[in-house]
């Protein structure tokens, strides 16, 4: 049975606690024919690295990931850290032909992530960026559900990321900034239905948007529109676009840290030729299915519980049991080290990643231009 | 206790029906300190005209609407006919004096909507478009949550009203063409979410907009954007728009006949700086309201039963007994034909659908030519 | 076409207000083969009745039902007294051989209730009484879809009935008091739900209950269990109890007056042999329906509207437009008069609100003796 | 650090692997004074033991859980053995004086459950049994909103828990038959309801009950009271009951495993002098919570995500991640690891298991006798 070594860099905080997490779980979840190490866990500080390591259950710590990268003890690195490092860490990860897991954003720069993902090519590892949503059951059903299936193909996306925590921009160290690696509503969160809507409905192609950043200077303001400066380093809280997709989809998004009462609000719903999807993370387990085709009598949108005879990755024999984050966190490991089993590559990859980013480049071109942006042709190789 | 005589002109079909039952439940639904008298009933088909009377409760009929109008038996004239028609009678029964409920839309284009309006305004008569979502009591509340109430100054607002019945175009006569009147999605159902963002937030400055239509030639093809040919016949079967607003809101809205699954599917939510407030249709009588400043062991969204305690125009001694969409025709005439009572301006008037068929005008423009749109002024006297 | 004048009985208060809404709303909702005349408004006041008559469009007031249950001018007699008067009123109006519409409950007592019935089958008239709810589209909709519909023979029936308005009990007058007519939580709404049950899942045969009154002395002391001497007065105000059904059904039911938050809130569901279905009064137009056979991909409950194409009872050509207090008043008052013209039985009628009291008898009596209590025998007739 | 090093007996099947996966998370949920080592997997079939010890993460394996029991090596047992087997590994790991979690329910039979917690207490170790409902987020938010917190006292419960899955009695080998353990609807999940309503709402004082089985002779068939002869043998597959708690609260519960499209659907309400709160396990992050003193213009039920800020058991830094089934499991653990670390008591206790099955015992008594039946006094030391 293979095993892998892993090495998580920037492991000392919440994202850290998460893939810990998932790394135990991964492998608990349902069987696998691989065996996982949790062999090193890397933070800049190496105290806190020590702690985190015998807290999360890693073999051992360090405080130089440098060394750690180069380690022929280790098969494949995940990087956790802020995301202005993730291109120099990964970028020698993968030098050292490690397979290489990376939270989003891999960066904020189209430039940057395409040369990460050029050299994960070159280098031929298994890579595989932090879209975790794509990964939970639900949207995994929700794909099978699509064209072929019995729902057909997409004709309307409306998408919603919603919070009503302020402090993901202003409390978040490197969130607030652009230097750190800060990308705004639209890429810390907005970033997320991108992923699952081209996932579940294709290519865009187009996008009009508005991004908007309140007032600093007194807490009830109103919002306005991003301005120069802020752009430069405020970021956007909140920004809302219109999109066209390669099949004549049409596509409302918003995404925003400040609309009262959401949590984590994540939802979308899919109109198609055959029926409709919709689903909310904050009810994680379920889709809600409408099928054209329903006898009237007994036509209306299904709440269908996505879990046991219908979803392998949902290992309970019991359906209705429930899911949480870290089972997603775990699903989305799994395949990054399936894939690593089976020597092929995962997904969504640093390829996806850099298409994600050109996605937000237009959209924040759109805001800053008043106008339509047309999406540059898709990275090679996805 | 004053009179009012009433004329409902093309009352031989569905809204002719929705508009006798809610004069008969207008009157009776609280006290009032008037008198309704359904006079007349209109209909182009004077035995169908003979037939409805009857049924609905109307004292005679006619088949001649011009002499209607002109008669001095009639205080006020209801206009239920396909839009084609609204202009001419209306502008008739203006010159008569006579007080005008005209439904919506009044007419398809601008220019139109201004004569009527500036006849109105001339004629001093009291006028009202029946845009009748904005009446229900859930509405009524929302907007006296808003500023200067608990929830403060919006946002963002997030509308959509969505169909599943593509027969809405394809069957319903008029609706399908333009020469008769039809409107398309934008139009016919996308006004409805205008009048309330503009009624909750405030004025649209600017909008960026699509619109889609199917291939007709066979069922289950995708949208597509609507073409010119199409655009001067078939009309948008769905539209998405992002807007901006005067005080700095953001505003997405999709109106669409083809959500499979979707029953009149009209619903809202606006972020603002005090909390957020949400309305879905499908029920009716509730709000979900979130308050910023409440204690976070109980925070959440709140289910808000609108009904005796908090809204005058409920009348149930009993909260949760429940209102229908009868209950917010009656709520809307009564509302026309009390201010006819009191001799003062009703709400919303012509002037406010030429505004909102401004809007309109501006999203068609703003999908056929792929650019932002800026908005006209708006009319004088709203 | 038939015309069929009624005498309103009691009608200056609320209920007064509903059925005077109800016969407006009633000829007007579908099309039907008879015509209703409001012929006279009564009320023990006579200027009461005077103002109500004016304000709910009937032709006439009178403070003496005595002598309007005998004018030759009158076919049906509606009776919306407090329950004290009913008995006497309703018999007087069978003996001048009018059809007699009464509120719920026709009395309180078993035997007075068996008097009206043998009256009323004796004298041949078309009699009904008032439990509405039983009317209402979803109602009707979720009695076809059981046995021998797609959802099979019932198993399970959970029902609640809850308000958070214990004024009902302190404020409204004749409801404190046995005397008057008051029927405590199991008399007042209970009696829906065993109405519904009943209407649903066929006969009970056995209950065993509990009854609870709050200490009055202090406002948020707990509930006790009935007393003696409480019962005879005060009336209970919460009361739960479990049944046995003829066909094996268990049911479990709770009815209450101080649960916070609860609207009018009527609510039950059924798990059948073939699916379950599901009803919420706060959603009135919708049904939750389950079917076992449902393919696993796309299993779940489905919430139905239940609206045109499904209902005839539904006039709106347009799916979703919702069904509000009135509509169901209509389509109960509209069923009456139906049957009158038709000149056949109503339902339900005096026999089954006979069976209604028994089981609120028998729930009484179980609460009082703390055991199980079989069903007599149901009234001959029905 | 104190290290605490656990067997899990019985762990090849579905415990086994949730309680593997609650060991791993419960000390990487949230920071803990304590190490865990899962030191050693048993299975009465070696094989499969070697087999889940390697993939769930335990260092060793055996077949023979006496030994392990005895062994100096082990500081806590963990048995998830079929239920049969409960008692005498319980009682064997206590006289070597073991910490001991026990899966539920602990025996079927009060004296045997009684006989466990005398010897627990006797032998000084900590106990603790599996219902793990009782230890989500949610439930420990509701406890304490009841009184004395802003809910006030209990007034009235009403809980269901309704699976659609017959096979969790004909299909799950020691289910099927009380010889091996099998509890019926009553016990297997009616017993988390009895959990849950007396931790929240104090004692049951006396019950009364109905329990069915269908006739397994042909599919659809409906349910029937549970003859002796099934009682036996077959055991109930539906149950509901009626109770009444010492505090005055009046409690309705329903338990069974025949109710289409339920899924693992264990659901409560309490009403309260303050207000209510509601749960669903099929939503398990939120509570709905009433509060009577709301200002009437935003009054109505709350949608409370309950999570950081709230509740110190759920470690996200987000709030709205979502809790799973494996949360719900690595909490209940934690708190048995954290009550062995401290060395104190951990709840609930076989003595609390005892009181449950008293309760249970009484259910199924008075659905024997057709009465009320009157609790015994709960066990000593609880």
């Amino acid at each position: 049975m293979k095993e892998i070594r892993v090495a998580l860099i920037g492991g000392g905080g919440f994202m850290g606690r998460a893939h810990s997490l998932g790394y135990s779980v991964a492998t608990q979840l349902s069987e696998v024919d691989f065996r996982v190490r949790k062999s090193i866990l890397v933070d800049v500080d190496g105290d806190a690295a020590a702690l985190a390591a015998s807290a999360l259950g890693w073999e051992a710590s360090s405080a130089d990931w440098r060394s750690v990268v180069a380690s022929p003890d280790i098969d494949a690195v995940d990087i956790v850290t802020p995301p202005g490092l993730h291109k120099e860490i990964a970028l020698a990860a993968i030098a050292h032909g490690k397979h290489v897991f990376c939270e989003k954003p891999i960066t904020n720069d189209v430039p940057g992530a395409l040369e990460m993902w050029d050299a994960a090519r070159e280098g031929g590892v298994t890579n595989q960026v932090g879209f975790n949503y794509r990964h939970i059951p639900a949207i995994t059903h929700a794909k099978e559900l699509l064209s072929p299936g019995k729902l057909g193909a997409p004709l309307q996306f409306r998408g919603t990321y919603l919070h009503d925590a302020l402090f993901f921009i202003s409390d978040f160290g490197w969130r607030g900034s652009k230097a750190t690696g800060g990308s705004g509503a639209t890429g810390d969160i907005g970033s997320h239905l991108i992923d699952i809507a081209e996932y579940l409905c294709g290519p865009i192609v187009r996008v009009s948007a508005l991004q908007v950043t309140r007032d600093r200077s007194h807490a009830d303001s109103g919002w306005h529109k991003t301005t120069d400066a802020e752009r430069g380093e405020l970021l956007d809280e909140a920004a809302t676009w219109i999109a066209e997709f390669e099949n004549g989809t049409i596509g409302t998004f918003s995404a925003g840290f400040y609309s009262p009462g959401k949590k984590n609000a994540l939802a979308f719903e899919i109109d198609a030729t055959g029926g409709a999807v919709a689903f909310d993370w904050n009810n994680p387990d379920q889709l809600i299915v409408d099928l054209l085709d329903d006898q009237a009598a007994v036509a209306g949108p299904r709440t269908v519980e996505v879990s046991q005879g219908i979803q392998e990755d949902v290992w309970y024999p019991v359906p209705g049991l429930g899911q949480g984050y870290v089972d997603g966190m775990a699903i989305q490991l799994r395949r990054f080290l399936q894939a690593i089993a089976d020597d092929r590559p995962a997904t969504p990859n640093f390829g996806e990643a850099v298409r994600i980013q050109q996605v937000i480049d237009a959209i924040e071109q759109s805001a800053f231009t008043n106008a339509w942006v047309t999406m540059p042709d898709r990275p090679k190789g996805i």
